[in-house]
């Protein structure tokens, strides 16, 4: 069986998840602590990040960018990435937006912050980088608004690994109630479509461990 | 006429410049510093980010992955991906590791602290960066020759963007300074092979203003 490492509020094992669901894929989870170092995942991937993709023959992937186009390449059908070069580099910035530009502004500023810092032991978050995040969010929201009232979806009229790269990201802040949505009705309306895609549903379960989320959370009509 | 809108000293920038001169494709570059927030260059990327490629049509291509993947779609050779669905992950791997762990770990805390801080006005280095930065180039290092040990290049038997990647951070940090070349002769042996080549040659003749690179920068022979 085709197994996936990950962690299950980190954007980049979730945009996989959705990934390989989207792809009708079938794959099991494996629940790794990446700060935990365990010598058998180092021996996966020597830089000791998740998601790590292990196909059912053994073959390993690793590296969350390096594993999408995988995916993409071995597994075609539904196409995520657009259908010509033109139309594959807009879905690979606006991937490279949210897991570069968004994931540094916001992400990284709340999430890491408020749950990896105290997972792996370095203690509480700087109030300074949750203020920046909580400022930086909102000219995100800004621009999902701006794409989707020009786009039926992120990156064109195709749902793609845009949506889901924003998605990811978005969910794990909404997890810990950290996006504004009541202000941003455009980026809701969207984020509530890619909510109710079948393949969003097994992220919309995640429980972790003394950190629930807050009801809206899996809620479709939020 | 092909441009590339960059700075000489980004890595992101450098990867692209030397990806088009191996594809043997003709470009001009443009200068831009980012951090100004030029509006004519903001209107070309939102993100006001370089590097940008605008073709000879007018086809504007932005963000660096994205870049990387169009060049390699619509100029298929040499192939600088791989020929495989493996063999390319190996690469993006690599190149995720050079512009993922290796930019927060190493770039940031030496390049970012030293040349943009005081170009973008944020004020000198932090001291504990700049340590923190000196003390893990040395991992990576001999990551590098771990490899190279065991394969002709970085990512197997052929020169790939992974190398290109690689070479890009490093160049830029040799240019400062910064490569402790003489503790890792295999990472010396492997940067001596890809310095040699024609595609390298504009990088070495980069002049920052105000900040001379060392003598060995541009030495073949080094």
């Amino acid at each position: 069986m085709r197994r996936l490492y990950h962690f299950c509020l980190q954007p980049a094992s979730r945009k996989l998840r959705i990934l390989l669901k989207e792809k009708g894929l079938e794959f099991e989870l494996q629940a790794e602590n990446a700060w935990e170092r365990r010598a058998a995942f180092l021996a996966l991937n020597h830089a000791g990040e998740t998601p790590v993709l292990v196909e059912a023959d053994g073959t390993t992937i690793v590296e969350a960018t390096a594993i999408a186009e995988y995916v993409e390449e071995v597994y075609p059908n539904p196409a995520l990435l657009g259908a010509t070069p033109i139309a594959r580099a807009e879905v690979r910035r606006l991937v490279g937006w949210f897991d570069g530009k968004f994931n540094t502004e916001v992400t990284q500023n709340l999430l890491d912050q408020k749950i990896l810092r105290r997972l792996n032991g370095h203690g509480g978050p700087d109030s300074q980088a949750i203020r920046a995040g909580k400022a930086n969010i909102h000219q995100h929201l800004e621009y999902v608004a701006w794409l989707v009232d020009r786009r039926r979806w992120l990156a064109g009229e195709d749902f793609s690994l845009a949506d889901i790269a924003a998605a990811a990201h978005l969910s794990a802040l909404d997890y810990i109630g950290d996006v504004p949505w009541d202000r941003h009705a455009g980026a809701k309306d969207w984020y509530a479509r890619v909510k109710s895609r079948p393949s969003f549903r097994p992220l919309l379960a995640d429980q972790l461990a003394g950190i629930a989320p807050p009801p809206h959370y899996a809620n479709l009509d939020f």
